[in-house]
């Protein structure tokens, strides 16, 4: 039974959980820790954590706890694996809501899942805001999201009702984890740390990509004519609101992501250009009536 | 004064033109012509036009109006100026509703805007849905949207108070079909055809075909792969939503369009091409940074 949650990364996420973990109906207590004073503060006031410690007093909180967050952007996910590791024994989990899950899943693997340590289970929660921060977190930030798992040992998830090729206690804790993101109003899936990185490569890290590039060619070309600018902003409507929103994103929150997925990313990014570059030699053929009737299916399948 | 309005395309645009119309007072006669009798029936029933006539008395119908309305797609449109020009007379206006301006505006110099020859105002309301159809009018539809024109003489546009250089009968029929689509509620804008159909195409055109594109990839990637549809439905959230939205739009909407505004899209889509190789190159260097904050700038403008 988890009776103590350390969350490493009190920002929009980790905070997030601390809010939904009570809303949920965790009566035991919630300790926080991140890089500024400021966002531990703001997640106490919200009721995120129930107290903070200091990052160099992190490992003694990490070793009173029954399951340890890791919270924070992907690089710093991956410190803090290699960091609490030794501190850690078989009765705990840790889980984290890193976005890119193969490197994060292989430095797990080294240290964890093995006589004497602590059990990991690499995590990804499909929620989020254009920013981040303690301030935005909300307990119902993971109401109807994805939450992904992509467990070391790739054996099937202890909720479909197989059993788990590991010690009990550890498997109570992972099967709790797995039970506290339903409460949170999530639904799970398991996938292999590959394939999430694949997947989420082309639902998630392309179409941010695109936006950021569509976004940062129209500054380009716009940006220093004020008439073209207001031209832009008059003409403009939902279409271009839509394909750009996402250019708001701030690098701070996609640099991890690029440094920990870049092949993946890259693989997209290459075959859209490719598919840019078809359209842009048919667009007098019919062959542009076939993409269309591509994306068309791409668009039923999704509307139904 | 405009008494009676013949609409050539009782589509989305042309039977909604019909209701604002109606909306905002007009009590003169409203006559429709189009491609199938079903449309014109369906904007009949509707209140869109008052009667309706079959394309092969377009003629007489057209001699007998104020104002013209040509409100099908480009190349229809382009077929409709050829037509009418000769039936029509100083004392008539012409105007249209067509999403590239170029070809019209060239067509019309030829035909229009001399002495014995109507007056042609070409026109373009940033308004429509996903999909068409007379079904869909709204007398609303062009509320707080932008209504382009891209007058053939490039005179100031008589609202901004100036001169126009035509016959008073003429000057007023422009005049009053500007304040009439005001009262639609919309906002007019003059410029060149070039410069409209070159925003056009960085504003609209663009945000399209890549929106087609990431939705045809995404359908040739998965489409076979019943899984991996399973796993790009349940992991693609609202950034796949936006960004392959207008991937419904269907190919009869965007043909005339991109045959008629072909280079500027191409050059728009080579820009697209290179700035999302240079992505892909600087995944993991800080040029990416520098192509976030160019996109956050755009953005920021765009959200103040």
């Amino acid at each position: 039974m988890m009776e103590r949650i350390f969350i490493v990364g009190t920002g929009l996420i980790g905070a997030s959980v601390g809010l939904a973990l009570r809303s949920a109906g965790f009566d035991g207590e919630i300790v926080g820790t991140g890089p500024t004073e400021q966002t531990l503060s703001i997640a106490k006031q919200l009721g995120a954590i129930d107290r903070w410690v200091t990052r160099d007093n992190a490992e003694a909180a990490a070793a009173a706890s029954d399951i340890i967050l890791l919270a924070g952007p992907v690089l710093s996910i991956l410190d803090w694996i290699e960091r609490l590791a030794p501190v850690l024994g078989e009765h705990q989990l840790v889980t984290d809501v890193g976005s890119t899950k193969v490197q994060i899943a292989d430095r797990a693997a080294k240290l964890y899942n093995q006589p004497g340590r602590a059990h990991f289970l690499p995590g990804h929660p499909m929620a989020g805001k254009e920013s981040g921060g303690a301030a935005l977190a909300e307990a119902t930030l993971f109401r109807g999201a994805t939450w992904l798992f992509t467990p070391l040992d790739q054996s099937p998830a202890p909720l479909n009702g197989t059993t788990h090729p590991l010690e009990a206690s550890i498997h109570s804790l992972d099967a709790e984890w797995r039970e506290w993101v339903v409460k949170f109003g999530a639904h799970t899936i398991d996938l292999a740390p590959a394939r999430h990185d694949e997947i989420c490569a082309w639902v998630s890290h392309l179409p941010q990509m695109l936006s950021t590039a569509l976004a940062a060619l129209l500054e380009e070309t716009f940006g220093t004519d004020a008439k073209g600018r207001e031209e832009v902003a008059a003409i403009g409507g939902r279409a271009l609101r839509e394909t750009t929103r996402l250019g708001s994103s701030p690098y701070s929150m996609w640099r991890d992501i690029a440094l920990t997925n870049s092949d993946p990313i890259a693989a997209t990014l290459h075959a859209l250009e490719q598919k840019l570059a078809h359209l842009q030699e048919n667009l007098r053929t019919p062959q542009l009536k076939e993409e269309f009737l591509l994306a068309n299916q791409f668009r039923a399948r999704r509307d139904r």
